[in-house]
């Protein structure tokens, strides 16, 4: 009766990667230590249980010299220990960033930040990404280790790049400027098409010629949000551009499987990966834990399930994560005892069938030689390499796990295009940010034990008993018009305030906020009133709330709570419209509350729309299923000080123990139970 | 007896904007709205009462195009529209933004920064006061444009450009450099004079050519204050040279009043309005409340009595402000129910006759999409437009106060200059901001019910019953001898500490602080001692005190408190020299009292000059009078969380009711009372 | 059997300059004032006991014109003026900043940052340390200098330039990126050295030509910390190149000693004064108390103890400090009465034998008008002159300390270089930096009544009773054997965490931190976990610490201290390795303890070690011993606010009064006691 995310056509035509039930695997880059460690390093991967190795990275500067020629020497023999070894190859195209002098010979490949002046080598990515010559370059490479390696037995995936984007994303040098009018040719067709788009009646800004048209660079003002927004989904088309011209070359010599990694995390939001998953053959993502956040766990389940989103509900590969800290948050926080098994785990419980690490020996030099890694500098009479012991050896008592898949009730339409529109320049509170929205509806939700698919709106909605839809800014017409068939056909709806007020040119809707959703909720708001932050608002039902209110009419809708005090006193704060004739009900919520009182809210809007939850759930403690044709996985994992007892039936496979009742799930720790069919 | 601010023998020869009552006005961008839309907007104006509508402020782009063709059909229909309406038109010259074909074509029109670097379009404003492609585009324009124009009926008054370097006043290109240079010649006459104004024998500094003189870009170290002063200077007159080259364009064409609107608000320091003023047909204002701000209200009747200052008494025009939240700060407040009426006549109370809004309905585009209006997105049907439309009633109901003046006992100084000086790279402390120093001392003079013209330095003094001088750290020898000259008059004089530090080339007048007042107050300052932020300073009174301290010795004084502890301890920190022969007293304050110290010690001053006050004022309640040959206006603006009893006689003309011994005014709430003669 | 600072061969080879006593100077910068007011100075000078002026510090734009012809008139009358009047001259080259013709014809001399973008002229020091152009023409000047005033019996002193590396250590223009590949083949020999040094191999960094290789720019990611890190070895080398230069130059006409003033200060870390001070005749130091810190005075007195270091033990000069306040900290604070008297005693107690203050009559214009003289702006009638006047007269009481010496039985090891590492881009916590690390043992060291001498890393210290090695991140091999000499010698030692991790060229040395002095330590660190700031952690002795814990295992080594909870909950926080055979203890450090528990620890250890104390030392009371063949003199130096009696038999040298067994210190004071040879 669930209804998963659905595998699309295109996928099905494509290679698919075989995990080998759950993979474990890491990054490896030989090229910093001497051909003496490499088959020590083999040999301790076999120890370990490592299936699958990155390697080539970082190979450009190695592999080729200032006259073209190429030595793949070393890889060849990296390559064949990896094979002898039975270790599968994750092969990277090296192109990530281009050697020394490369850029000293082409100084125009590198990219120009929003005041017009030049970011330079030295570090990583340093490429505009509309360059040809960088393209040309890069693409030579490519077919080069491509042609190589295509017929290989040990590569198991193409690795294309990496991290496409993670610093390079905008560049606004003049190239790029070239290219951001080709795209914008082919997306209005005219300039009076833009003109309207962008609004540049207002300021003076309507456009004669398509040569007046420039990257979005710093202004004196601020910059019209059109041309920004529409910046921003050039820049992410242009590296995915980037990524299919090394796929395109890639299938030339090789039928093997190929991908990029990801960056699905708190802190990159340039690429609009709903674009980018239909491209991979598997989706994989780079994950690490953002200590600059209040929750870095809670992001985590974040960001595994809109990974799994991006699979569309198939297994995904967990590309890179750490073993302990990075290297480049302001203070790098160490993992505790188990932390690293246990986010292991909660990855692979929201979907993960391989888990991997950046990366296999930690550098001693360079920008990330405070980065831990699965071998550290103290080497292996370490926890840290004992505990990596340990979850290979779990990650092979889970493996019957490998290609199940997590059925949820309920999904969060997530969108890049809205986080573009919301964080922009010009707003009305700028205390209010998307991912901060997305996030406190998201761990309310896990606290509550519903599963969560996290989906790109326009999707079909239509399986789910509730669909919620925080702070979603910008929607285009027919991606809202999903929803009220949704609720039509008998989902429930929760929207959060500040969504649906734009469309896809960042036009706002007039009427009264938000017009395109102002029927399905029954609402109508006149005016922001969003509060300092600081500031508590306290509701009627005792519960208190932050950030934002709004002054609005419940028309044809309940009032759950009002606001007691503040700028929009005596007015509705959570509103209800109840669903006739088989509609869902469509509730809105004008505020954030604490987190106390969202969760309640929630659990009154679960039990109204009749979505399943799994029990014993809570603010410290996931728990997730995982379900196939072979059997069906619970997996609880506890995120709190405390061991708990968890009510189970069935054989929990990290201890190999039977739950005859329940299962104590030690504090920290992840217990996986294989499920009894009657539990 | 008083003496309020006079009227110039200039004003008097020029053409003069006539107010019709209090005009109720609005900018109007209709470019934004299909044609349809026109029709209805004007409608809708009449109903509201509108009288006064700004068009063409950002009309360049639509009217001209590349080839230099213009097209006024958009305009002359809405002039028409507007027109037939009976709706006079506040007409823009359209220049305030270049069209992107001329920046395109023109590139070296474009600002630059401090470091070096160029500011794009994208934006508004983008272009360089001394640009002179810039200047012959624009003032080519103006010329079309009065020309079209320039005998319409309909046009009451001409809006050069706007908000005349709100964004653009500080240009470091090239070009500016030239008309900095210029700017030099004319005022020095001698490298060796400017070699001594900027004291250039510091530093190995000394020019011995024009041409080695720059604007002053970022150094590695702090730059040279008297440049740095100097260049403040060059780029207001700049603007204000571009101003009259409009101006003297429109006059060739047309004898209808002309003025710009000026932004006398908290973060707009870069334009000297003393030297303004005199250049417009009628002194407009733009403002918005700033939350940024610890007390939005009290920036607000500080700058409507600056722009009344700078009107010389003479009624003024709010050209804009906000019906609600606007959308450039970082936490954009709504505004409470009532406000925007309270606002608009507390800046009528301080002087002004014409109440304007940005902009009459909301864009749904750009930049500005989400700055309230009179029609908002949700339409007519909002509070908004019902609280618009009470608005108008009321303007009507108040319109005979038009043409009255506020007239006052005490004058406070303020100076751009001053400002400029003050707020330094290099001084002793970071935390003393001048404008922080005259909030301080105008809003304790508010709360004491004292009315309060806000006068530029080396006006005649004479007039009034007591002058607040605070934190006047430049000040010319000229303009301090009309201190003393109103003392010896019999004037009271108030000077707080930093005040008369430095001469017109920010020059240490050395001796003992501060020197050039030193007889006057009595008293001799040996050494600045500031404090960090938060530290409270003890007084012997019993009050408190914070940022400043100063080890001085009152020579010909009393000490009328004293520091109990910190780095002055023992030493006055407020003073009175007591006046004889007729002169008035003298009191100087060494540090920044907390408001109540600073409230009672008003409170002193003013008894002792015998200044009048209006009753019943409060820290929450403002009191105002304006009155003229036709009666006397007083103005209860209750900006205080509960309902208030105000002791008055007469008609309050916002209910009609009569006041027959006292008024209730509701919290939130603004009475106007036509007081009786014998009250 | 304490071993002193030992003077080099080299140092004994060179003139010497020759305090007289204490030597009582100022700078004096005469350009800015009436040559009526320069005898007037002099006279003046001579009243409060001025013995050495400073002059032609920024002398450039005065002495030479845009054709090269040089006008001395005013410096030869100026000079001539001192010599008559007794006062000995300390003579700039006046190549400090060069004047605006110069930069004007040569804009190529102008600095570059890291953006790429210029820093123009209009402050000081606008010159590229690179530039050949401004190499020449300050040469030429100083020859010029040189040749006129090398005989003349006035100059005691040649002063090169000013403060040096100030502002422009670092420039990233072209021929600053030629002189850093000149710099690195110099280096390194090969490209293939260079690229193992910084290790290439990772994000494909691998150079094949010297012309690939740039100054660090700012790139979009992190830049290579190896780049990084010669680069401010470079920058250092490239102005200590200029200070050579001019030093050669002078030489061809003097023979007069020759320094330059270095800024051994919290703010300035681009020069590695431990290769600098070899070079100078005499160690002369800039100081000014930074307000910006929890605890400037304690600074003063590592600064102090560091210049010292410098001087390998010898009387230094503090070349420039302030009467008061200085004007470029965000608040800049004036001095307690008594104060400039008490921090010129403590830079005395610490070696200082010139006590010299920047400058001699406030500027009235410029940059640094608000920075405090010996000559206030309010004159000679102001509590500052007095406070000059008995300053003066104390130095002539204590002139028989001139020539003595500080001896220490502790000695701390510091290095410009491991600044440079730590507090680099990407590392475990940015709330851990060097210098919080030395100052906090530097201060608790103070507390202890022990007496600190501080050394750079690679001196024998075998003489010393205890080593303090707090967070010395990056330390050279044979740097690191020294300590382990001195131990196995009977020295104790004790190290803080973050120690010894990387070699010289930033490489992390693997196997367990930290490697270098594991065996020295007994311990073994397998991972750093830092911990938020404001966490505070506990440790099994009652204590608490802060901002790192490690965990590590003693493998050979007592645990003296836990920690009780945190991320390394139950590991060993403090350790001590027990020397045998003669060899001295090891302690270590995992954390920072608070102040109390740190005193407290260090009390432990330096008894351990045998250590001797001045007794009667605090936080709030430093009590320095200089002695030498005529004596030893004790300063009791009382920082805080009540008064005290200190144990002392003697003649106590600043009121002349006998010391009977104590002696009262007043707050805020300094007493000098001439010891009785039995005390």
């Amino acid at each position: 009766m669930n209804r998963p995310l659905a595998t699309t056509e295109r996928q099905l035509a494509r290679p698919r990667y075989e995990h080998r039930g759950i993979d474990f695997g890491c990054d490896y880059n030989p090229e910093q230590w001497d051909r003496s460690v490499w088959r020590e390093d083999v040999a301790l991967m076999r120890e370990v249980g490592i299936g699958l190795v990155a390697v080539n990275i970082f190979g450009w500067s190695e592999l080729q010299s200032p006259d073209g020629s190429l030595d793949f020497s070393g890889l060849d023999e990296i390559i064949g220990l990896l094979h002898d070894a039975g270790i599968r190859v994750n092969l990277g195209t090296g192109t990530a960033s281009p050697p020394p002098w490369l850029t000293t010979r082409h100084p125009e490949i590198l990219p120009v930040v929003a005041d017009g002046t030049t970011r330079f080598p030295g570090g990583r990515q340093a490429w505009c990404p509309s360059s040809p010559v960088f393209r040309d370059y890069a693409l030579a490479l490519v077919d080069a280790v491509a042609e190589r390696y295509g017929q290989h037995p040990a590569v198991a995936l193409w690795h294309v790049s990496n991290e496409l984007g993670c610093h390079n994303a905008l560049c606004y040098c003049e190239q790029s400027a070239a290219s951001f009018r080709a795209w914008l040719h082919a997306r209005y067709g005219s300039i009076d098409a833009l003109n309207r788009a962008w609004g540049t009646s207002f300021w003076s800004q309507r456009y004669t010629d398509w040569d007046e048209i420039g990257t979005p660079r710093l202004t004196l003002s601020t910059r019209n949000p059109g041309q920004v927004l529409d910046f921003s989904r050039f820049s992410s088309d242009e590296l995915l551009a980037h990524y299919r011209a090394e796929h395109a070359v890639i299938r030339r010599h090789s039928s093997v499987p190929i991908t990029t990694n990801f960056m699905v995390t708190a802190h990159i939001r340039e690429l609009d990966y709903w674009t980018w998953a239909p491209e991979v053959d598997v989706v994989a993502n780079d994950h690490y834990l953002d200590h600059r956040l209040a929750d870095p766990e809670a992001e985590l389940a974040f960001a595994a399930d809109l990974t799994r989103g991006l699979a569309q509900g198939a297994p995904w590969m967990l590309m890179e994560h750490s073993t302990g800290s990075v290297n480049w948050q302001p203070h790098n926080l160490a993992k505790a005892p188990g932390q690293m098994i246990r986010d292991s785990l909660q990855h692979l419980a929201r979907g993960a069938d391989s888990i991997c690490f950046f990366q296999w020996r930690a550098s001693v030099q360079g920008s990330e030689k405070f980065h831990s890694a699965l071998i550290p500098h103290a080497g292996t009479d370490s926890a840290l390499w004992r505990e990596a012991l340990e979850l290979g050896a779990i990650l092979e008592r889970v493996a019957e796990v490998a290609g199940t898949r997590v059925v949820a009730d309920v999904a969060l339409l997530f969108s890049w295009e809205a986080w573009w529109a919301t964080d922009a320049e010009n707003r009305p509170s700028s205390a209010v940010s998307y991912l901060d929205q997305v996030w406190a509806l998201h761990r309310a939700l896990r606290a509550t034990g519903a599963e969560v698919d996290v989906v790109r709106p326009g999707a079909d909605l239509t399986g789910y008993r509730l669909v919620v839809v925080p702070g979603l800014h910008l929607v285009r017409d027919e991606e809202a018009a999903t929803l009220d068939a949704a609720v039509a056909a008998g989902t429930h709806a929760l929207v959060t305030f500040y969504s649906g007020i734009v469309d896809e040119n960042d036009r706002v809707r007039p009427g009264g906020y938000p017009a395109v959703w102002r029927d399905l909720l029954g609402i109508r708001v006149e005016e922001f009133a969003p509060v300092l932050p600081g500031q508590v608002l306290t509701l009627e039902s005792g519960g208190t709330a932050s950030l934002w209110t709004e002054r609005m009419v419940a028309r044809d809708a309940d009032v759950v709570d009002r606001f007691v005090g503040g700028p929009a006193a005596g007015m509705p704060a959570v509103t209800r419209r109840r669903g006739a004739d088989g509609d869902g009900d469509a509730w809105y919520l004008a505020t954030l509350p604490d987190e106390a009182s969202l969760t309640r809210i929630l659990d009154d809007v679960l039990r109204a729309a009749g979505a399943s939850r799994l029990a014993d759930a809570g603010r410290d403690v996931d728990v997730v299923r995982r379900a196939g044709a072979g059997g069906s996985y619970r997996f609880i994992i506890n995120n709190g000080p405390d061991d708990l007892l968890h009510s189970a039936r069935g054989v929990e496979l990290v201890t190999g123990e039977i739950a005859d009742g329940s299962v104590r799930v030690p504090a920290g720790a992840v217990r996986v139970i294989r499920e009894d069919s009657s539990s």
